[in-house]
């Protein structure tokens, strides 16, 4: 079977009703509700959730029917930036479908949102209509307060639905990408510097790997500093090569590496790979050779 | 769902309608046949299947049942050592299962099979019931062509069935073990002496690793040698220090490794703890993060 991930952001994170409405909308749909994080100071909530392309495709619009309703982002405030209510909506390839069925999951999602609902909506990464809409930042940038002034530039009219904003709603971004990895590297060392340092020699930003964001920070309960990481696209940037390439740049500094996690959930493939890698294992190595892959291949 | 893994041994591969009803009886208990491999000069087929307790409990009865009538070891010959006509049979833990109820379906099914075929049975590996008994070689040491002396020694009662040979289908050997991972090692050099000499290193027989068997062959198609293992138990032994172990043992000689590969299957659990060793990842790390697991975990 399919598996897609979505992981759509709520413009609320305090109103516990509306919380677990949305949440009924999305496990009414079919899918499986994974995780709910809400955030009060952030007033915004994250959920998780994954199914076969018309689930995900049902319960976002079922989200929406709950959301566009309840949430006014004329009254809305918190530390997060966002367009709308339904800020956005990423669809993610898991398993048994590829990347170009997300994009177009995403557009066929996003189109039939500006017309049921009235929302404009913006694609975003791999969903993208343009260069300059890959980034979530550069869409969001001005957020709701600025969104009519900016939709009025010709650069940014909708990929869907009205060329204004909804009058309480907003906009969405509706995108695909790959699995995010969160990944954290501790260093033997207490030197906040050391950390910068590396952090900044290994993310795409300053220089580094293509698909790393990375930053040094202090552990203080443990006295030691961590390089925390996103991993972007676990396939081109491999967790191996990161770590490997922060390893490499601590021993520079006369530091080792104390111990690396993943904070949340880790696509399979991406420590199948790792193993293989370490292993110096031939092309010849496939995932068919996973017991349990076998196995469900047959079920 | 709990999934049991079963590799039952048949002492016949030349008789193409004998190998298939046997096939057929086992896919008809309701497990998934995931492979039959058949050898002419060993004279001796091995089928993997899969599936819960009661399939795999019914798909070894009805084994038995086709294969009892079908075989006759005094008139069978073949390369292999075999004591009986379906000769060896493991079961294996894969997911949702302890090895302690691998042992209790080893005996259960011993047990019917004694009674329901006539056919001694002694259990081996984490099934047997005493330490001489663990080994498979030392129970099959004799052959069917001494085992009616065999048997009336006190230390050769069988665990289950009769105090004879089955006169035409000899006894059975049912037990419990790890699954078995065949990992080989390449290394960059053509001298087999050194592949020899790292096998020994390593292996448990001459004072290595608990649960590896090795031997050092050369590749003469690629020019170079291998350190050809199995490791039997991946949770004591694992494959990272075994790679590890091989490779310093090659750098005394100033050899390096060039590739490694696993033959046939590999438990996922096998990969995922040897990336989470080589990246150093601290003991938070659970099989709750992979996403997969997750997922499958809701469903």
């Amino acid at each position: 079977m399919a598996i897609i991930e979505c992981i759509p952001n709520l413009s609320e994170g305090r109103r516990q009703d509306v919380i677990d409405a949305c949440a009924q909308a999305i496990r009414g749909a079919g899918v499986h509700l994974l995780d709910v994080k809400s955030d009060a100071s952030h007033n915004r909530t994250v959920y998780t959730f994954a199914g076969d392309a018309p689930a995900v495709r049902a319960a976002v619009l079922a989200l929406f029917a709950a959301a566009v309703p309840a949430i006014d982002l004329r009254s809305h405030s918190g530390e997060h930036p966002r367009l709308g209510a339904v800020d956005v909506t990423p669809f993610v390839p898991i398993e048994g479908v590829t990347m170009a069925e997300c994009v177009a999951l995403a557009k066929s999602v996003g189109e039939e949102i500006g017309r049921q609902f009235g929302v404009p909506v913006f694609l975003y990464e791999e969903a993208a209509s343009t260069p300059a809409r890959r980034n979530l930042e550069d869409i969001r940038r001005g957020e709701f307060e600025g969104l009519a002034a900016k939709m009025q530039q010709p650069d940014w009219k909708p990929d869907f639905g009205p060329s204004a904003p909804h009058a309480s709603a907003g906009a969405a971004v509706v995108g695909a990408r790959m699995p995010l990895i969160a990944y954290n590297i501790n260093l033997a060392t207490n030197r906040l510097d050391v950390a910068k340092k590396i952090a900044s020699a290994v993310r795409q930003s300053s220089g580094g790997l293509r698909f790393v964001k990375a930053m040094g920070v202090e552990l203080s309960d443990k006295g030691v500093v961590q390089v925390s990481m996103n991993l972007t696209n676990f396939e081109k940037t491999p967790m191996f090569r990161v770590f490997e390439l922060v390893k490499r740049e601590a021993a520079r500094y006369g530091v080792n590496v104390l111990e690396s996690e993943i904070v949340g959930l880790v696509p399979a493939a991406a420590l199948t790979a790792t193993a293989a890698w370490f292993l110096q294992m031939e092309d010849g190595f496939s995932a068919e050779q996973i017991l349990e892959n076998r196995l469900r291949g047959k079920a």
